[in-house]
């Protein structure tokens, strides 16, 4: 379909002195509006000036425009059906509008007053677009300055036309626009009368092979205003990523995003069973692979830093010896080194998914249960305080940045949480044993002192293992999410060694337990800021 | 402001007459178009038809009717600002525009083809919707046939005139019609492209207290597109509720919703450490709360029926040993007797929710990953197969009533998720222990079976012990919320005594875990379902 007539209106002015001139090297009649046609005029391009079709001047402020039966009836016609009826009203058609409407997000960027929001509502663009989108059967609909290169190069390559192909995208591309358009007015009104809404615009969804089990359909989308997330991960090799890979994936990325040096997270049910920083990758691996070497086997591992083929080797992936390759379920790092990336590619079905941590940050956790949704500020903050409890003291400035590493593996285990962590010889950072997802508090700082006991066990070699555990829980630090409600947990824990007890405080019992650990001779500091996640 | 011209232009046509009377009665002139215009005058009304107003004819099988230079302009114009410019251009102002959109929705919902679907894109009504909305400092916006009385009212209240804040109100529904409008469009042509794209609108935002934790800000909200939910809970006494609070009580709907019977569920950190149903409602809570009775205090406890004043008394709320009293963060129910209500006021922190769990039901989980979205079908289906697989066997039939229950309480535990159920002696079910969100499934087989014999501990009076639990655990079921991939779960459930191991099935080590079972003597069913929940 030759675009023989073209109506431009734009606000964004970016790029529409070349569109036009594109245009004109096909003869095509272009008709405009008040600065456009300025700037159109300016390239020595000739224009028509609306209101010789319209019939009707430009009025009330550049409120009315390009509204009229004239205009509205040129785009909304059926070239087919209505044909004869057109041309007994004298209504010519107009093959193309190119509109984009007042900046009404950037107003309210600015913080603008409610009579400068209202002013910013485009009521003739909308009109305009939507009835030529309507019409794009016979009619094309530029919103997005970014398509301009693209129509450009189809006109060029077709003689001034454009396939319905073409029109029924950027059909598609105009509602989305008027949809969002009013979307962002519609939510900034009822924010002006105190009343709180939110609307969200997922895109690009993609069917995954199934939900979180077989039987359960599953799909994955972007948030279209949020900037990169897992949906623009790299796909590198491997099997498939799953539902369930997707969520955990997130995990290991929270888990170690906010890690120094060389940061790696191993993730099973999205609750980190290892965590390690050193300053060696190859180190920090086998330490966080460390913090669980049973449920690793299958896990989800990432990486805050690209990774060298000395890294992944740990694997073992080639191993004559099947039994000793260690079997992953997913690698993810910022980048790999290309011998990395052949490394891996050993085992067919492990899955290598290139995408930096960092891309993944987001203001808002949001979660949906059933009809209502739930939004809050994520979790950024560590501790409000540093604030030591007890006669026993430790030095903490020497050891804050263990502690910081102690919350942030903590504020990604899902609650009641508990880890042990310890400094490694190497001067790395060891989550050496976690207790997740539990009624009960105590069953976690159980689960967390066994799991870091049978660690200990799988690295010693001596014959007095009792003394080994109390030389490295002396050492240790121990974190919960929450407040000890009774001094119980402090005896599981002095019983088995630890001296040093991280928590945020609060509890109405917190004098009874800060006695507890006086009397048993514990180190405790308050933080003052609880973590729960679940 | 008085209305002195309406333009009434509805494909919804109920209630029209009646509001085209009450604007009469105040001299209002009324314009209109084709069916609209015939319905009124059929009731007698005196109308303007719109073409003497636009000087155009109703044209192109009715896509053109309003759109005009005249009537946008009668929209638009700043009384104030414009009023002489409107005069010279002999526009008289419209004063409200009553008008409800082409019924793309519902066409939709017919399964309409494009072509249709297409037709039923409006563009005049939006046009004059946003238009007038924009302007309502002067000019009102009716779109919605639920509001009629409202404003039936203030006008005959007010001499027929209304407010400005009825006004802005009206505005503010507009936008969001719209809104709502162009992004079903947009959806749809994306559907139709085979594009998936999702637009959500969450409306009623209320900010609560905080979020997970307190330096973290919280909001709940309702998805305008979903029935009833958990925002509409009704909130009969007690401290507000937190965000976690929702949570935990969606967790209790969710767990207690498919039980039969008086079924009573206890959460704690959004897993079930309670679970039962009983021919009787005290029975059952009692049930369900020595599922854990030490987490059980600060729980979310939720009923499946109207609750009775003999039930709630079981929390020992007002018993003079204040030890004895059973301190509850939530209780939420159908409804509760007005002695039932009484009684748990006694505790004035208590919050009373009333909410039928039968509410809460959705065909859709949503996961939102930092800018990423994860959807997919909500778990209803519980097994696909009832195949018993070892040399032991179990009267499948005479077990399905408790298998079920099994299977609907492990359902909602964290994965890798355990639980051990067992009938009462009052012939109800019981959750007698369970193990959630181990990144290790041994561990959850352990963590199952040592609650269920601290709970066997709590009721055995006798003093053979061991040989105690060996008679309960020989009835009781274990269900595995997705396969074993190794024995050695099995040997753990067998040294305990369990006898009866229900499990999806479809390890590769499946032959294995079945001789191990053939070897202790243990009854395996496979059910086909695997159920990870995270």
């Amino acid at each position: 379909m030759k675009i023989k007539r073209a109506l431009l209106s734009v606000s964004d002015k970016r790029g529409i002195v070349a569109l036009a001139r594109t245009l004109r090297t096909f003869d095509c009649e272009i008709i405009s509006t008040g600065g456009t046609k300025k700037v159109l005029q300016n390239a020595g391009i000739d224009v028509v000036d609306i209101s010789s079709v319209t019939g009707n001047p430009e009025a009330f402020g550049g409120r009315m425009k390009t509204i009229s039966f004239a205009i509205e009836s040129a785009l909304l016609f059926d070239r087919e059906r209505d044909a004869d009826e057109a041309a007994a009203l004298g209504i010519q058609p107009i093959d193309m509008v190119v509109c984009n409407l007042y900046p009404f997000d950037k107003v309210k960027a600015q913080g603008a007053d409610l009579a400068t929001l209202i002013e910013n509502i485009d009521i003739g663009g909308p009109t305009m677009v939507r009835a030529s989108a309507k019409n794009y059967k016979f009619v094309a609909t530029l919103t997005d300055v970014q398509d301009y290169q693209t129509i450009i190069a189809e006109l060029q390559a077709s003689d001034g036309a454009l396939s319905l192909k073409t029109r029924f995208k950027l059909m598609r591309k105009a509602f989305n626009h008027t949809a969002d358009y009013d979307s962002l007015i519609a939510t900034t009104m009822d924010e002006q009368a105190g009343a709180m809404s939110l609307r969200y615009h997922f895109t690009g969804g993609r069917a995954l092979r199934y939900g979180e089990n077989s039987h359960q359909k599953g799909w994955i989308y972007r948030d279209a205003a949020a900037g990169k997330s897992l949906y623009d991960c790299v796909f590198l090799h491997g099997k498939e990523l799953s539902y369930n890979n997707f969520n955990d994936i997130q995990g290991a990325i929270d888990a170690v995003k906010e890690l120094g040096r060389f940061g790696v997270s191993v993730i099973k049910h999205s609750n980190p069973c290892g965590l390690a920083e050193a300053d060696d990758q190859r180190v920090a691996l086998e330490n966080a692979w460390g913090g669980d070497p049973v449920s690793a086997f299958g896990s989800i591992v990432a990486f805050n830093q690209p990774v060298n083929r000395h890294t992944v080797s740990f694997f073992e992936l080639n191993n004559e010896d099947k039994s000793r390759r260690k079997f992953v379920e997913v690698v993810v790092a910022p980048d790999f080194s290309e011998d990395a990336l052949q490394y891996l590619m050993f085992h067919k079905n492990l899955r290598v998914i290139r995408f930096d941590p960092q891309n993944s940050a987001n203001a808002f956790d949001l979660k949906y249960l059933a009809g209502s949704l739930l939004v809050q500020d994520a979790d950024v903050a560590m501790f409000s305080k540093m604030e030591l409890k007890t006669r026993r003291t430790i030095d903490l400035d020497a050891s804050r940045a263990l502690i910081e590493f102690g919350i942030k593996g903590m504020r990604q285990v899902k609650s009641n949480s508990i880890v042990i962590v310890r400094r490694t010889q190497d001067g790395g950072y060891q989550l050496l044993g976690m207790g997740a997802g539990q009624p009960n508090r105590l069953i976690s700082t159980k689960l967390a002192i066994e799991k870091a006991r049978e660690n200990l066990q799988n690295e010693y070699t001596g014959n007095d293992f009792e003394a080994y555990v109390k030389t490295v829980f002396a050492k240790a630090i121990l974190v919960s999410d929450a407040y000890f409600p009774f001094p119980d947990n402090i005896e599981i824990a002095a019983a088995a060694g630890i001296k040093t007890i991280i928590q945020p405080g609060g509890s109405i019992r917190d004098k009874k337990v800060i006695k507890a650990c006086d009397q048993l001779g514990l180190a405790m500091v308050f933080t003052g800021l609880r973590h729960f996640k679940h």
